[in-house]
């Protein structure tokens, strides 16, 4: 059995990293003044157990109740969870492909079998997603939505209706739904009022310029999540700091806001610049681009990955089926995508 | 199936908490000085994965090699990683008993088969304990040591003799050795380099005031220490501010070493105090007591937690085979120990 490969994390501090999606931005102030204001003391007991008071801010936030959510220790935990709580061993895990590739190491560990659904050349849903894993009795889905590796976003009301038509549980990554164009009018948490078989992840890491921490956390029907809470969850998952830095950075909305539109407008940047060089992209709803290389370089996208690393700056190079003619880059700040745009045109002309 | 029942974690900082073997000094001045110091835009990328560090720091300290040691999301994730990694679902997973009742919660999350073998009325192993634990065919077996709910320590001598005869793995949960007697000489970490069936479970809960902070850690054999590193591991288990705080609370021994020897000298205190007032108790090694209440007691145990919780109190109650007629007293501050053997004293007469 293959582990995870997490994404290279460079100790040269000058490095410009665009290959694992953390923001270019500091997280807010208000972490900083948390940071400074806690009083250590508080460590020398156990975490409140469940992070009620974090939970009870999402409810606010959201309008749900406390018993709609669970925090994890980053979204990985949240999966893990998922799979050990719904998927007992020899039955179906699924997800559609490409994806995440933590999901299948998750579910080798815990003995499920894996349901891969290809994607259209489009990276949306095929229209008989739902069929398909209801003939292979999957337990659990799980999709990214916008996805990853493609940045492309499923409509709300096309994955309502797979929630609806699904018989096991389906799982929404929607760890870059922060970066969704607000005018998309993107929003999924009311399902879990109305569907008991819907959970939606969420993570700090990426929206909240906090992937350093591990905060995420899952929406869903109490009867999701209560199994989660009580009994598949390690005691004391989350702790003292992670919850009170976690409250802080939540309830800066406005600094949030603030960091998802320099995203998106560094994002509209970058792509342009990437199209006018001959990559091939979609438009991206995430916080990273996925750019197939121009069919007349003289490097292919491995070479112009080892490339760019030799010249200080990481992007993604994912060996597997489909994205071997492109690479997955992170969008950075003005300068560092400048930069890159810079470096790439040199490298291919 | 039931979920672990944590301790009571009162929100009234007035309560006397004696129940889930906190300690009752602050963590380190140098744990402050790490937050002060701690720069917030760290917390923008992902930690270092594997918390080389840290590793690199108990491998000097131990005298052994970073790949001898795994650093986990405190003592509980370290077990449920031994769990995911050494029992297959449907293989058998050990314990002696009583002992700390997550163990069995884990095993059943793990679909594994749950052997437990009986302690003796001195809390110590039985004689025969690796050929029951062989004809069993356990996968892993966990024996906490010294133990818990008990404070009883088996010698280094027996669980030395014990590993050499187990033919799975043997899981020595270390949580509080810390606080034995230093006379003793216990130290099993100098087996790892011997045997590749041991695993050594240490904490910062308890020996450095750190149960907020969720940090522990395994010490191992590479042959068991790197597939959970590499594989079953959450591939980002441990967040950037514990590493760092985990290294400050480490680095300043001279600190943590006045915390034990506080421990011990209060553990006689109280041990005295409570067999004055006619308890009776073995010579603990942890920072608890197992205290059975006097004979002509006009209480029985679940009373008188009752009556001392009612009274600002908290101590800890095991309704469990064994152990309702005793009562667990973590050991506290002079001052607390005192004000409990006054209420003690007072509820009894």
């Amino acid at each position: 059995m293959q582990g995870y490969r997490w994404g290279e994390q460079p100790d040269d501090p000058n490095v410009i990293k665009l290959n694992t999606n953390e923001l270019p931005f500091d997280p807010s102030p208000q972490v900083t003044q948390a940071l400074r204001n806690f009083d250590p003391s508080i460590l020398r007991v156990y975490p409140q157990p469940t992070a009620d008071a974090l939970r009870d801010q999402l409810a606010e936030h959201f309008e749900l109740r406390r018993n709609n959510f669970i925090v994890t220790n980053g979204g990985d935990e949240a999966l893990r969870l998922a799979l050990t709580t719904f998927v007992e061993p020899g039955t179906t895990f699924a997800m559609t492909s490409p994806s995440y590739s933590l999901y299948p190491v998750l579910a080798q560990i815990q003995n499920a079998n894996i349901t891969e659904i290809p994607l259209g050349d489009d990276w949306l849903h095929p229209h008989d997603l739902a069929e398909q894993l209801n003939d292979a009795e999957a337990q659990l889905t799980c999709v990214v939505n916008p996805h990853a590796p493609s940045g492309q976003l499923t409509s709300a009301q096309d994955i309502e209706q797979l929630a609806r038509t699904l018989e096991g549980v389906l799982l929404i990554d929607e760890a870059y739904v922060n970066f969704v164009d607000p005018q998309l009018m993107y929003n999924l948490v009311p399902l879990v009022n109305d569907l008991d078989n819907v959970l939606i992840l969420r993570t700090f890491s990426k929206g909240y310029a906090l992937a350093g921490l591990r905060l995420g956390y899952l929406i869903g029907h109490p009867a999701l999540i209560t199994p989660m809470v009580e009994k598949t969850r390690d005691s004391y998952n989350m702790d003292a700091l992670s919850q009170i830095i976690g409250a802080a950075a939540f309830a800066d909305h406005t600094y949030a806001q603030t960091l998802w539109q320099a995203v998106r407008e560094a994002r509209t940047q970058l792509t342009d610049g990437l199209r006018q060089l001959g990559f091939a992209l979609f438009d991206s709803q995430t916080n990273f681009l996925l750019a197939r290389i121009p069919g007349n370089a003289k490097l292919n996208a491995q070479q112009l990955y080892l490339a760019l690393k030799d010249n200080g700056i990481l992007v993604r190079y994912f060996d597997a089926p489909r994205l071997t003619d492109k690479l997955r880059i992170t969008v950075g700040t003005t300068a560092q995508n400048q930069t890159l745009i810079e470096q790439l045109q040199e490298l291919l002309t």
